[in-house]
């Protein structure tokens, strides 16, 4: 079987691809981009096959790129061999990976979350920056958290720059989003313990009483969590400022956070 | 008194503070650029006054403003009034801060670092993400850790990216760096725990018996601790990966070691 060659930068398949560095082509299309053998293999480990799987001529010969080449055909994509220079295109890159594969994005409804399939789950307001959602999700998979929920105006987990951070974990855990309406009903049913954390708590992050499963809430980075949502919590934790910093990174205070909680699973 | 009035994009003075973003230009001049009226003022609080201080034509009236025009003045620096467009030539942002400084490079030498003055100190081995390094010293500073030395080829701590990622840290904590034989040979006087960070340790990090003041090893973002560095610890602890990651961010993995360690001090 031969695959199709791609060598111009204006094909449409090729702008179509790059357009997905884009949050309205995102949006669109339900696509997304991920880049790397590392990640596609992890998409394949999840039973997640590229729609559209694009290989450099210069790849190099490796079992898990026949692996994705045959389940992506196997599944009804393509596979598209193309030059380095559509690569550097695509990926906005001097290095570009020489492997990547273009995804259906997939959101998790609330109503299908099971809360008790995992210890411990994550909630965000209103995150800001890709690259701390995509190291968010990434921690939270590294915990053996169920998946992350978006609450009402937030940065794109499917965006190049977030599913970088992700490292192949935007596969791995599930994604939803919610209004913090939406979200504040569903919480209601929620089985375990629902956490915020925020600078003006009392308690310590360690010394609360806590139900598993767990719904840790982290606010944004710049206001932290909202008093609406604070409210809705069964506490409130706080990580202890020891020196002269007066806050922390949103993605490092929630590693603290979901590692604390699950330690204790 | 009058100050100083730029206007002109290829003023000397601009050319050379623009410099800063370069390595190469950091290292000659041994001094780096700090942006931010907050990280003047975390400065000033830890008596590093500005050689020079840049002040937006539009920058609103501050007591923290004329703090740091006074104290810049005082200490034989300089204060220059800039246009909106050399603001944004200097930082490379489109929405730049209105008042930047001009620091000189600080390291605390290894033989001047006082392990008891603080519970916790952070050393890292070849760090190569200047966003990883600056949330890395943010993150020991809110931990109280005393300071953090730079093992080996690391990332330049002063460069741009990484001191915006300190949010005003940089100036709170010592920052120090040694080769890898002369941080081995200075480890040796350690009077407490010294911690490498596995994913092949067999201690869990929670469960090691630890000695404060406690140093803590981390090693790169692609390979981990080397063996050399690893052997050289009284204990090696791992971070549990209880999901598909198989491996956490740097800086991610470096908080929660930090708070582990000074939940316990």
């Amino acid at each position: 079987m031969t695959d199709r060659l791609i060598t111009s930068l204006t094909n449409d398949t090729v702008k179509n691809v790059r357009a997905l560095n884009m949050r309205k082509e995102r949006e669109s299309t339900g696509r997304f981009l991920a880049e790397g053998l590392k990640f596609i293999g992890e998409a394949l480990d999840q039973g997640r096959t590229p729609e559209l799987l694009l290989v450099g001529m210069e790849a190099r010969e490796h079992p898990l790129l026949d692996r994705a080449k045959a389940e992506t055909r196997a599944a009804g994509g393509e596979v598209v061999i193309v030059t380095h220079p559509i690569l550097e295109k695509i990926s906005r890159r001097d290095n570009p990976q020489t492997v990547l594969g273009v995804f259906e994005q997939v959101y998790t409804p609330l109503s299908a979350i099971q809360p008790k399939s995992a210890p411990c789950w994550v909630a965000l307001e209103q995150v800001r920056d890709p690259g701390n959602l995509g190291t968010i999700i990434r921690t939270a998979d590294a915990a053996g958290c169920g998946g992350v929920i978006l609450i009402d105006d937030c940065v794109d987990p499917y965006s190049t720059e977030a599913v970088r951070a992700t490292m192949g974990s935007v596969f791995a855990v599930a994604i939803a989003r919610a209004t913090s309406a939406e979200f504040l009903a569903w919480r209601q049913s929620w089985p375990g313990s629902v956490i915020g954390t925020r600078l003006d708590a009392t308690h310590g992050y360690r010394d609360a009483s806590i139900q598993h499963p767990a719904l840790i809430l982290m606010g944004n980075e710049q206001a932290g969590l909202t008093d609406t949502l604070a409210a809705a919590c069964d506490v409130n934790v706080k990580i202890p400022m020891r020196g002269r910093a007066d806050s922390l990174n949103l993605a490092i205070a929630t590693g603290i956070m979901v590692y604390a909680v699950t330690d204790a699973a």
